[in-house]
């Protein structure tokens, strides 16, 4: 699959010229990230919350509390959506309405499955945590079965998705470009800053190398 | 008003050590930003969208085209929910489970008016450009009567409101702390790079002050 099928439930309306259906471009987003927003409805009203996932291929994982009344909502209704928004820049045009920002966001829609086994939790865990910061599993205490038990953990299967992307300069109206007012963009950027260890880390721990990567490729 | 009341609707269950109902705290979290998640029911679907907004005092602002799906929808139900979140750093602990994120996270829950008046559109309009970049507004080019028009403005007054704020070095298992695993806390930081000014800009245009105030207050 190389493109979502554009469905009235996808389809970008507002617009339509930053619209992707991309399924690389939209791993893409994804990947840059690790928070998205969900929404449930909790006392007939509409909530949106972040929550960290994990990707592995067209699935996303989510973990939380047994008691988490959203990852309980999503169980029972076995259907769910999740917008990832990367922030990227402030259009700052001539008029007010002509601002705007520059950024990638997308949505998606998908299918709800509780995950029971215990090795596949294991590995969904594993991928929840990789993609806050990679390669980071691998170098931590084993995860105990008492800790897996109590742990919820939701698989959704992506079935379809868009994308918006706004990568440009300021659309002004042609009559408005000789006003002497300034307009450009302002770059924005979520950075790294220099890892802090924990107080009571063992003695002669160095900052390992996948924390020191996560730094170089994220601080400014 | 100094704190929200807690009901059912905006008690926080989980990580409740974490929560606040104080409305100047809240304030700050909603102005640290301008862009909120909001959840609306398409096709049966409960989307979260991003969406700009402006606050003054107890009311958020909202605008968009008079075709905007969610916008239309919030104006049918007349209600609103509406979440911004900070993120501030990872926290990486020795165990996986134990993995969490330093954050600012707001909740608001409230009723939705839409607005016609055209003078009170315009305060708003200002008020979300503002909340943007501060002391814009007044360097742009008039607004039109037009553009006034065909602009829908929401007006959201915040009814209660919940919190969550994580400021926090590792917590991880007493038993967990003489491992010989690296934890700790990478700092992450939302920050502005110089401004770019549009290929089209008049001549002799400097970049003013409100836009290197920006800058200063928001770069590394």
């Amino acid at each position: 699959m190389k493109e979502y099928l554009k469905t009235d439930l996808n389809t970008v309306k507002r617009g339509a010229n930053r619209a992707t259906y991309d399924v690389k471009q939209i791993y893409e987003i994804l990947d840059a990230g690790f928070i998205g927003f969900i929404g449930y409805t909790f006392q007939n009203r509409v909530i949106s919350l972040p929550m960290a996932y994990g990707r592995i291929g067209d699935k996303l994982y989510l973990h939380g509390s047994q008691k988490n009344k959203m990852l309980l909502a999503l169980i029972e209704i076995k259907e769910i959506s999740m917008t990832v928004m990367h922030l990227d820049g402030l259009v700052l045009a001539r008029s007010g309405l002509h601002h705007s920002v520059n950024y990638r966001s997308a949505t998606l829609f998908g299918k709800v499955n509780l995950i029971n086994n215990v090795s596949k939790k294991v590995k969904i865990l594993k991928s929840v945590i990789n993609q806050m910061i990679p390669n980071r599993w691998d170098s931590l205490r084993t995860i105990s079965d008492k800790e897996i038990e109590r742990t919820l953990v939701l698989e959704m299967t992506i079935e379809t998705a868009s994308a918006k992307i706004r990568e440009a300069g300021v659309k002004d109206e042609k009559s408005d470009l000789d006003l002497p007012i300034w307009a450009g963009i302002m770059p924005i950027k979520q950075i790294a800053e220099f890892p802090i260890g924990d107080e009571l880390l063992a003695k002669n721990i160095e900052i390992p190398k996948h924390v020191m990567d996560y730094y170089t490729d994220n601080k400014l």
